[in-house]
C-alpha cells in the first residue's frame, strides 16, 4: 500500500464480514453483555455490606442526594448541547456517497450513535458515582466492623462496578454498531466515539469545577477563617466537598476513561483493514483482531479485580492493588501473544499491543516515583517549604515540569518503537493504536483503582463528620485515603498517554477522510507558514483551556466562600454545634456555577478547530491537531505532577516531618496544596478528553473543509462566526474575575470582613 | 519557483555583486560605522554629567567591580566552550562544495564569524553594562540636583549606547561578511548568528540566576528573616543584587537582542535571492533591500534616541519613550515603504517590514495591558491576595497562561498575513523574515528602552544604600523604576516574538541545506509517527530547560541565603551598623554557582537536536524545531507574564492599595513576587535564545545528518553518545536539589535555625 492509507478504499472499511467474523463479533458481544452481568453481581456484593450507624447513614444520604441532584442537572444542561449537534451532525456534515447504506441512514445512524456514545458514557459516570456514594459509608462500616482487609474489598469491589460497566457498555456499542453497520461502521464509530469524548469533557470540566470549588471553599473559610478542622460538620461545605469527590474523581473519570477505550478501538477498527491487507488472514483479521483483544481484557480484568485481596490485615492496600493490575496485565499479555501468534500468524500486532500495557506500567512507576511521599521528589518539595510558601511553589513547579518530560518521552518512545515494528506508515499507525488499546486492556481495573480513591477519601469524611470512628478503623481509613490519592494519579496519567496515542493513531483516519473528499493530501507540513500557524494555534489552545479552569474554579470557589460565611452570620448558634447548617445550599450552589462554567471550555474544544479549518484549510487543521497534542500532553501531566506532589508534600509533614501539623512549614505546604487543587483536578484531567473532542471534530469537519476549499466567502462567514462567539465566550468568562464577584456580595460587610480577616 | 526554495541555486546566494550593490555595501558599512560613533558621543554625554556624594560613588565603585568581576568570569568559562565548538565547526560539519572560495577557507571561515559573532555578542552585554554601572550614580545625581527630565536623559542616553553598538556591530558583522565571502555568504553569516546566538544563551541564563539569586537570597535573609528593608548596606547581598541587575537585564538582553537583530538578517539575506528572482531589479535586490533596512533602521534610531526628552518635569517618562519609539518607528514605515516602491518597484516587501513594526507596537500594547499597574489584570491579582498567597498564585498564573495565548496569535496573524502577500512559499518565508526584521528596525530604541530599566532600578538602590536621597529625588527614582519594570517586560516580549518569527522563516535555509545535501524533502510531515515523535520531543525542551532553571535559582539563593547568615553571625557588629559585610564574597559565590549551573541548559540546547537529528533523521529534527518554538514561545510569555504581573501587583499594593506595605495582603503579594522573580527574569527571556540556538545547530547539522543517514552504527553511536552525556548532565542537575544544600552546611545550626524561624 505504498501511499500509505488505503486512500482507494473508501471510508468503507475495505472487508467483508463472513459468518465467522460474525459469530466472533457476537462472542464478543456476549462477553460485553458477561462483563455487565459481573458489575450488578458486584453491586450486589457491595450493598449486602452493613451500613453503621445512623449518624453515618444520614451523612451518606445527604451526600447521595447532592451528587444525584448535580449529575441530573448536569445531563439536563449537556443534553441541549448534544441535541444541537446531534442536528448538526445530521445536516451539515457529509458522508461518504460510496456507502453500501443509504445516505439518510448513515446520517442519522451517525447522529443516533453520537447521542448513544454520550448516553453510555454519561452511563457509566452515573454508575460509578451511584454506587461509589452507597459504598463509602459501607466501607467505613468495613474498617469500623472488620478491619483493613474487610475495607479495602469493599472499596476495591465498588470501584469495580464502574470499571465492568466501562468496558461492558464500551465494547456493546462497538460490536452492535459493526454488527448493524457492518462495512459502514467506521462513519458511524467516529459518531459514537464524540459522543463519548463529548460527554467526558463536560463531565471531568464541570465535576472539577464542582470539587474544587467546594474543596477550595470549605477550606479558605472553615480551615482558614473559623480555625475548625476538615471535614467539620459545622461547614456548610463539607457535604458539598464529599459530593465532589464523587462526581469530580468518580463520575469524571470514568466517563474519561470509558471515552479513551472507546476512540482507541475506533482508531483501530478504522485502520485494521487497511494495514493488514496482505496478511495471510486477509483484511478482515485487522479488523477483529482488536475486537478479541478487548473482549480478553474483559475477562483478564475480572479476575484481577477479584484478585484485589489483602493478604493480611497489615499488608499495604497499594500492594494488593499491584498484584490485581500485574495479575490482570500479564494474564492479557500472554493470550493477546498467543492470539496474535495463531489468528495472524504474526506476532507484532500482539507485540504492540504488550508495548501498550508496558507503557501503563510505566506511567505507573514514574508517577508514582514523582507523587509519592516515599520518594525523594516529594520529599524535596516538603523540604523547600522551610523557606516558606514561595519557595515551596516553585519546587512543585520545576518539579511538574520536569516530570512531564520523560512522561512524554515515555510515550514517543513508544510510539517511535510501534512506528518502528510496521512495514509502512498504515501499518504503524495500526501498531500505534494497537499499543493504545494496550493500554486500555486493563482498563477494568484501573477503573477500579480510580474509583476506590473517592470512596475511601468519603468514607474518611463520614467517619470524621459523624464522630463515629476512632481509633485503629480511623487510621485504616487514613491509609487507604493515602492510597488513594496515588491510584488517582496513576489513572490521570494513564488516560492523559491514552489521548496522546489515540490522537496519533486518529490522524491516518484524519488523512483518509481528506484524501477521500477529494483533496491531493501530501501530509501535514509543518514547514508551510500557514501551517505552522495551524500548530502555534493548536499548542494554544491547551493553555487558554487551563487558564479558564484555574479562573473558573476561583470563581465558584469565591461563591462558596460567601455562601458560607453568610451561613455563619445568619446562623449564631451553628458555630457552637445548637444549629445545623443547610448543606444543600452550598451543593445547589456549587452546581450551579460549575455547569454555568461549563460553557466556554465547551465551546472552545468545538469552536477553535471550525475557527481553523476554515480559516487556514485542512493542512493547518491537522497541524493544529499536532499542536494541541504536543502542549496538552506536557501541560496535562506537568499540572498533574505538581499538584499530586504538593498535596503529598503536605501529607507527609503531617504524617509528623518537619515540624508536623500547624508549624510554619505545614501553612506552607496548605498553600502548595490549595494551588495544586485546581492544577490536578480540573485543569490537568481535563486536558485529555479535551485533545480527543478537537480530534474527533476534526475528523468529521474533514470531508467538508475540502468540499468548501473553493468558495472563499463560506469560509470566511463559518471562521469569522465561529470565532466571533469564542471570543465572545471567552470575554464573558474573563469579564467575571474571581474577586469582583466577592465584591459584588449584596452585604457590603463582605468585603470588608474579607479584607480585614 | 514551483519547488519553492531555490533548491537548485546550492548553498550559494544565486546574485552576482555589481560595482553598485558593492558601494551600497560601503555605504551601509558607513552607515555601521555612524551607529558606533553616535555610541561614543553618547558615551562622552553620559560621563560628562556628575556623579554626586562620595557615598553614592562609593557604592556606584563596588557595582561596577563586581558586574566587571563577573564578565570576565563568564566570558573566560564561556570561551572554553566556544573555542570547542569552533573547532568542531571547523572538522565536522560540511560546507557546500559547488562554492567560489575554497572548502577550506569556508570551513575556516565560518568558525571565525562564529567566533566573531560570539565576540561581537559579549561585546555589545559588555558595552550597555560598562556604561549602565557608570550612569546609575549620574542618573540619581540628576535626579537630586535637576529633577526629572534630566534624570531621564542621563539614564535613555546611557541605554542609547548599547542600543547604537547592537545595531552597529551587528550591521557591521554582516556587512563585512558580505564583502568578504561575496556568493558564499550564506554558509559564514549561519557561523556568526550562531556564534552571537550561543553567547546571548550564556549570557541570558548566566546572568538570570545570578541575578535572582542575589534578589531572592538578599530577600529571604534580609526582608524576611532580619526585617530590614530591601538595598539595606546592612545585607551583604545588597551590592550582588544590584550587580544582579546589570548583568542579568542589561547585558543578557542587549547580547540577546543583538543575536535577533543578526538572526533575522541573516534569515531574510539567506532568502532574498530566491525569493525576487522574477522582480524587475532581480534577485540581487532581494539580498540588498534587508541590508538597506537595517540601514534605515540605525537612522531612524538616533532619532528615537535623540527624541526621549520629556516635555516637562511633570510628564510621564513612558510617554517620552513612546514618543521616541513611535517617531523611529513611524519614521522608518515611510522610508523603507517608499524605498520598496522605487527600487523594488514592490510595496510588499516594504509592507512586510511594517507588519513587524506593527507587531512591535501590538506587543507593547499586550504587554502594558497584562503587566501594568494601570490595568484590570495586575489589580485583579492585587485583590486576589485578600484571600491568600494560593489564591494570589493561582490568579496570576492563569493570567500568564491567557496572556500567552493572544501573543501568540498576533505573531500567528502576522506570520499567516504575511504569508497572504506572497506569491510563492519562498516568498513567504522571506516576507516573513522582513516583518522579523520590521520587529528590531527600532531594535536601538528598543534596546535603550530595556536598558533604561536596570540603570533607573540601580540609581534607585544606590540612592537608598547611601542615604544622600530623600524627597522629591527619591520619588522621581522610584516612578523612573516602575517604568523600568514596563520597559523590561516589553523588551523581553518582543524578544520572543522575534525568535518565532525567526524560527520561521529559517526553515527555508533548514529544507534548502537538506536538499542540497541530496534528501528528497517532501515537506516535514508531523503525520508520521517518527516526525511526530520529534514534533513531541522538541516541545519538551522548553519544559526541561525551563524546569532546569529555576531549580538553578533555587539552588545559588540557597547558598546566598547561607553566606549572608554566616556573615551576620560571624559579624556581630553588622546589625548595628559598627561593622560592614564583605559584599565581594557575595559577589563571587553568585559568579561560581551561576556560571556552574550554566553547563546542563547550554548542553540541553546544543545536543537536544544532535539527538533527536541522529536518532530520529531529519524530518524529525525540522519538526522538533516546530515543537520548540511552539511550547518556546507560549510558556516564555507566559513565565514574563506571570512574574510581571506579580511583581506590579506588590508595587501596586505598596502604592498604598488594599492595606499598603505590611499588610497580610502585601505579604500574600511578596510571596507572589518571589515565585515570579526567576520565572520572569531567569526561564522566560533564557528561552527565546534557546530557540534560536537550536535552530541554528538544526541548520549547521542537517547535511551531517543527510549524508549519513544510510549508517545506522554512527548514526547511533551520536545519537547514543550525546544522549548520554545530557541524561548525565541532567541528572547531576538534579542530584543537588536546593535544599539539601542547606542541610549540607557545615554548621548542624544553620539547618536548625532554618527550621526554627
Amino acid at each position: 500500500m505504498p501511499d500509505g492509507l488505503g486512500a482507494s478504499q473508501g471510508d468503507r472499511l475495505a472487508v467483508t464480514f463472513g459468518p465467522g467474523e460474525t459469530a466472533t463479533l457476537w462472542v464478543v458481544l456476549a462477553v460485553a453483555m458477561a462483563a455487565l452481568a459481573f458489575a450488578a453481581w458486584l453491586v450486589r456484593q457491595v450493598l449486602a455490606a452493613p451500613t453503621g450507624t445512623a449518624g453515618m447513614v444520614e451523612i451518606a444520604r445527604a451526600i447521595q442526594t447532592g451528587a444525584r441532584a448535580y449529575l441530573r442537572r448536569q445531563l439536563r444542561t449537556v443534553a441541549v448541547f448534544i441535541a444541537v449537534l446531534a442536528f448538526v451532525l445530521a445536516l451539515a456534515l457529509p458522508v461518504p456517497h460510496d456507502a453500501v447504506h443509504g445516505e439518510l441512514v448513515l446520517r442519522l445512524g451517525r447522529s443516533a450513535a453520537f447521542v448513544l456514545g454520550a448516553a453510555f458514557s454519561a452511563a457509566t459516570g452515573y454508575a460509578g458515582m451511584w454506587l461509589a456514594v452507597r459504598a463509602n459509608v459501607r466501607t467505613a462500616q468495613a474498617a469500623r466492623g472488620s478491619g483493613m482487609r474487610a475495607a479495602v474489598r469493599v472499596a476495591f469491589r465498588a470501584g469495580g462496578v464502574a470499571g465492568m460497566v466501562t468496558v461492558g457498555l464500551g465494547l456493546l456499542g462497538a460490536t452492535v454498531i459493526l454488527l448493524v453497520f457492518g462495512q459502514d461502521s467506521t462513519t458511524v464509530l467516529v459518531g459514537f466515539g464524540f459522543g463519548g469524548a463529548l460527554l467526558a469533557m463536560f463531565m471531568r470540566v464541570g465535576g472539577g469545577i464542582f470539587t474544587k470549588a467546594a474543596d477550595v471553599g470549605a477550606d479558605l473559610v472553615g480551615k482558614v477563617e473559623q480555625g475548625i478542622p476538615e471535614d467539620d460538620p459545622r461547614n456548610a461545605a463539607t457535604i458539598a466537598d464529599n459530593v465532589g469527590d464523587n462526581v469530580g474523581d468518580c463520575a469524571g473519570m470514568a466517563a474519561d476513561l470509558f471515552e479513551s477505550y472507546e476512540v482507541t478501538l475506533v482508531a483501530a477498527l478504522i485502520l485494521g483493514a487497511a494495514a493488514l491487507a496482505d496478511s495471510p488472514g486477509g483484511a478482515i483479521t485487522g479488523v477483529m483482531f482488536p475486537l478479541v483483544v478487548r473482549a480478553v481484557g474483559v475477562l483478564t480484568s475480572v479476575v484481577g479485580i477479584l484478585a484485589v485481596r489483602p493478604r493480611a490485615d497489615d499488608e499495604h492496600a497499594m500492594r494488593a492493588i499491584n498484584r490485581g493490575f500485574l495479575a490482570s496485565a500479564g494474564l492479557s499479555a500472554v493470550v493477546v501473544l498467543a492470539f496474535s501468534q495463531l489468528y495472524l500468524h504474526d506476532l507484532r500486532p500482539g507485540i504492540a499491543v504488550c508495548l501498550g500495557l508496558v507503557l501503563a506500567a510505566a506511567i505507573q512507576v514514574l508517577t508514582q516515583y514523582f507523587t509519592d511521599t516515599r520518594y525523594a521528589p516529594v520529599q524535596e518539595v516538603a523540604r523547600s517549604t522551610r523557606t516558606g510558601p514561595a519557595t515551596t511553589i516553585l519546587s512543585g513547579f520545576s518539579l511538574g515540569l520536569e516530570s512531564t518530560v520523560y512522561a512524554l518521552l515515555t510515550v514517543g518512545g513508544v510510539v517511535a518503537v510501534a512506528a518502528v515494528l510496521a512495514d509502512d506508515p498504515t501499518q504503524a499507525l495500526y501498531f500505534i493504536s494497537l499499543a493504545g488499546m494496550g493500554m486500555l486492556t486493563t482498563v477494568g481495573v484501573v477503573v477500579s483503582m480510580d474509583t476506590y480513591g473517592p470512596v475511601c477519601d468519603n468514607a474518611q469524611g463520614i467517619a470524621e463528620m459523624s464522630g463515629d470512628l476512632q481509633g485503629p478503623a480511623a487510621q485504616v481509613l487514613g491509609e487507604l485515603d493515602a492510597v488513594g490519592n496515588s491510584t488517582k494519579a496513576i489513572t490521570k496519567g494513564i488516560a492523559i498517554a491514552t489521548a496522546v496515542i489515540a490522537a496519533t493513531s486518529l490522524f491516518g483516519s484524519f488523512e483518509q477522510a481528506l484524501r477521500q473528499a477529494g483533496m491531493s493530501f501530501e501530509g501535514i507540513r509543518v514547514d508551510r507558514p500557514l501551517v505552522l500557524v495551524g500548530l502555534l494555534v493548536g499548542g494554544s489552545v491547551a493553555f487558554l483551556f487551563s487558564s479558564l479552569a484555574i479562573r473558573a474554579v476561583s470563581r465558584a470557589a469565591a461563591q462558596v466562600v460567601l455562601e458560607v460565611r453568610e451561613q455563619f452570620r445568619t446562623r449564631p448558634g451553628l458555630l457552637a454545634g445548637t444549629e445545623r447548617p443547610d448543606y444543600a445550599r452550598v451543593v445547589d450552589l456549587c452546581t450551579r456555577t460549575s455547569l454555568r462554567e461549563l460553557m466556554t471550555p465547551g465551546l472552545l474544544a468545538v469552536l477553535a478547530p471550525v475557527v481553523v479549518a476554515f480559516a487556514l484549510g485542512a493542512e493547518a487543521l491537522g497541524a493544529f491537531l499536532a499542536g494541541a497534542i504536543v502542549t496538552g500532553q506536557l501541560l496535562a501531566v506537568m499540572l498533574s505532577t505538581s499538584g499530586g506532589a504538593w498535596d503529598n508534600a503536605k501529607k507527609y509533614i503531617e504524617d509528623g516531618h518537619l515540624g508536623g501539623k500547624g508549624s510554619t512549614q505545614h501553612t506552607a505546604a496548605v498553600i502548595g496544596d490549595t494551588v495544586g487543587d485546581p492544577f490536578k483536578d480540573t485543569a490537568g484531567p481535563s486536558l485529555n478528553p479535551l485533545i480527543k473532542v478537537m480530534n474527533l471534530v476534526a475528523l468529521l469537519l474533514a470531508p467538508l473543509v475540502v468540499t468548501t476549499a473553493g468558495s472563499a466567502w463560506v469560509r470566511s462567514v463559518v471562521a469569522v462566526g465561529a470565532a466571533a462567539v469564542l471570543a465572545g465566550a471567552v470575554w464573558w468568562s474573563g469579564s467575571r474575575p474571581p474577586v469582583n464577584m466577592l465584591a459584588a456580595d449584596s452585604s457590603a460587610q463582605a468585603e470588608s470582613r474579607l479584607s480585614s480577616r
